[in-house]
């Protein structure tokens, strides 16, 4: 929390993105008896696994454990997660009327259980460990929303923003007005912090996100509980930095493509900084994964206001004794 | 051949890549009869499908028909199109004894089809036309021979990477002779420049860009045939430009993720640049079409050295007629 306002601490804190996932087996063995959406929705078990993870691991903060989707079902949208194949959208806007019959989100009831699931796990989480909460930004939401599923070109997304304006600036609201109350009642939930993953928004240029994305996002920002701090986080966002923090957030997450120190005097040092340490790094040897956190932690130089994390979420094979060696060598190098 | 010495011309030179492909009727038709390698390896099939792209779009640039990954067969590697797959290498190189293995290409005899497919070409293709030759770059290449295929995560070429770097460094040297031979071949055969195609080094951040592929590039390019320009093209280098600059060649081809001007601004204006156009923009009206192509005209503001390109391959379901439309626009709108 102090890092996220930019405070001196005594060591540079770490937690990584997906840090409670397939990789682990405690995870695993919850998974075997239970989808991923009914562990997203069954709130003792989402509490469980969130505690699990911070803890087995050490790091300094908890996230939630839920999907960056949860809020897209609320309004009218049918969501599975098929076996091995990832999200799909039964029901795909791919113009104007199908953005007419998305439901206007006026209370997020539907979604309490992930408020349960904060709840119950800020009940179970060492008091000084923060509990972040989260959701899709507002582009991702709407690339899955209109492709139906992950993408690999975005062609419906695309077509929909360069054919009708109109009809793309309205799904893009609609999901924003959404998505701040849902990010202000997961903070009422008991959330000290919330991030916002715009996962996929690096296939635009940075006009198109100039134009198609940023009044949005920065709308969402804008309205969420103030005092609360939000994690702004894309991938591939080389082009887009200053734009992503002309948007909004209190801490701007980086992917590994960028060095931290670059990409930190881009979006100014009156900003946190989050990142950036490449997933595909712990699959190397230990000795690989020590080397390299220490040389982000050089490049944040030991200024108050970074986060060490991923730059992208940890990925499913990867050894879990790596995972704990980077949280190890990031309190151990970072110690002040 | 004006644009890429940065010499002034009549109006904005353009080609697309892939531009010979299967969202055009014609080419469809020859595939109908014909595999994919099969195609490639037939010379008066590959210079036909060439040259009918050529003339039916009437670009100012003709590119070989052939694929980026063919010079890994002569070193050994058992490469297939699957059907709807993508290329399959069935004996990937995962460790040091599996570069051990790899065989230096002496001669590119066994390549011999693509010289004749470029003889062929330069016979049937106006004489003013420009034909470009191509190969993939070496860590585009280097992570198919890893991976095995295409890859999301690149998992294997980063363990390889950062696990053994002198196995990775032998493969990157045998990859870069093999490849200065074959472009070389190509120029003597009558290709009037080349492209080396840096198509997934994006995956990389800049410090292991400048440890673990540039000084192979940078050979390669080093050793092309002088007076031939070389256009040196990735995707996802937003934060690799001035490093891909380094590594050399006349031209630098960007993707759509940077703007035209500041990119260029980037590699300097001792280099001619190349690009930019989303290809998923083909995919709108003609009106937007051609309203973008203008815009990126206006970045280049008419200065000499640029060639208008998309920022990646022609999709195989775009419509013919968007592509015809925005050659036509480029030409119409960079009159002088």
């Amino acid at each position: 929390m102090r890092a996220c306002r930019r405070e001196p601490t005594p060591y540079t804190p770490v937690w990584l993105m997906r840090q409670a996932g397939r990789y682990m087996r405690e995870y695993r063995e919850v998974r075997a008896r239970t989808s991923f959406l009914e562990l997203c929705k069954t709130p003792d078990l989402a509490a469980e696994v969130t505690v699990t993870a911070a803890e087995r691991l050490k790091v300094d903060a908890a996230i939630i454990f839920a999907d960056i989707l949860l809020i897209i079902e609320p309004m009218g949208l049918d969501l599975e997660f098929a076996k091995g194949e990832g999200p799909v959208i039964h029901n795909p806007v791919r113009a104007a009327a199908d953005v007419e019959r998305l439901r206007e989100v006026e209370t997020i009831e539907s979604l309490e259980y992930v408020m349960q699931a904060i709840r119950a796990t800020r009940r179970a989480l060492k008091p000084d460990l923060p509990l972040i909460g989260f959701s899709g930004a507002p582009f991702t939401l709407a690339s899955y929303i209109v492709e139906g599923g992950a993408s690999k070109n975005y062609v419906h997304t695309k077509r929909l923003m360069y054919e009708d304006a109109g009809a793309w600036h309205g799904m893009m609201s609609l999901i924003s007005r959404a998505l701040a109350k849902y990010l202000n009642a997961q903070i009422a939930a008991g959330a000290q912090a919330v991030q916002i993953f715009d996962s996929w928004v690096g296939c635009l240029s940075p006009d198109d996100y100039r134009e198609y994305v940023l009044p949005h996002t920065r709308a969402v920002i804008e309205q969420v509980t103030p005092g609360t701090p939000v994690i702004h986080f894309g991938t591939g966002t080389a082009a887009l930095l200053e734009l992503l923090r002309e948007a909004g957030g209190d801490v701007i997450g980086f992917d590994w493509r960028v060095r931290l120190d670059e990409a930190w005097a881009r979006v100014g040092d009156d900003v946190a900084a989050m990142g950036n340490f490449d997933p595909v790094r712990l699959f190397a040897d230990v000795e690989h994964v020590r080397a390299e956190a220490k040389k982000i932690l050089a490049q944040a130089a030991g200024r108050p206001g970074h986060i060490f994390n991923l730059g992208h979420g940890i990925l499913p094979e990867t050894p879990v004794e790596n995972v704990i060696a980077l949280v190890e060598a990031v309190h151990e190098y970072s110690q002040r």
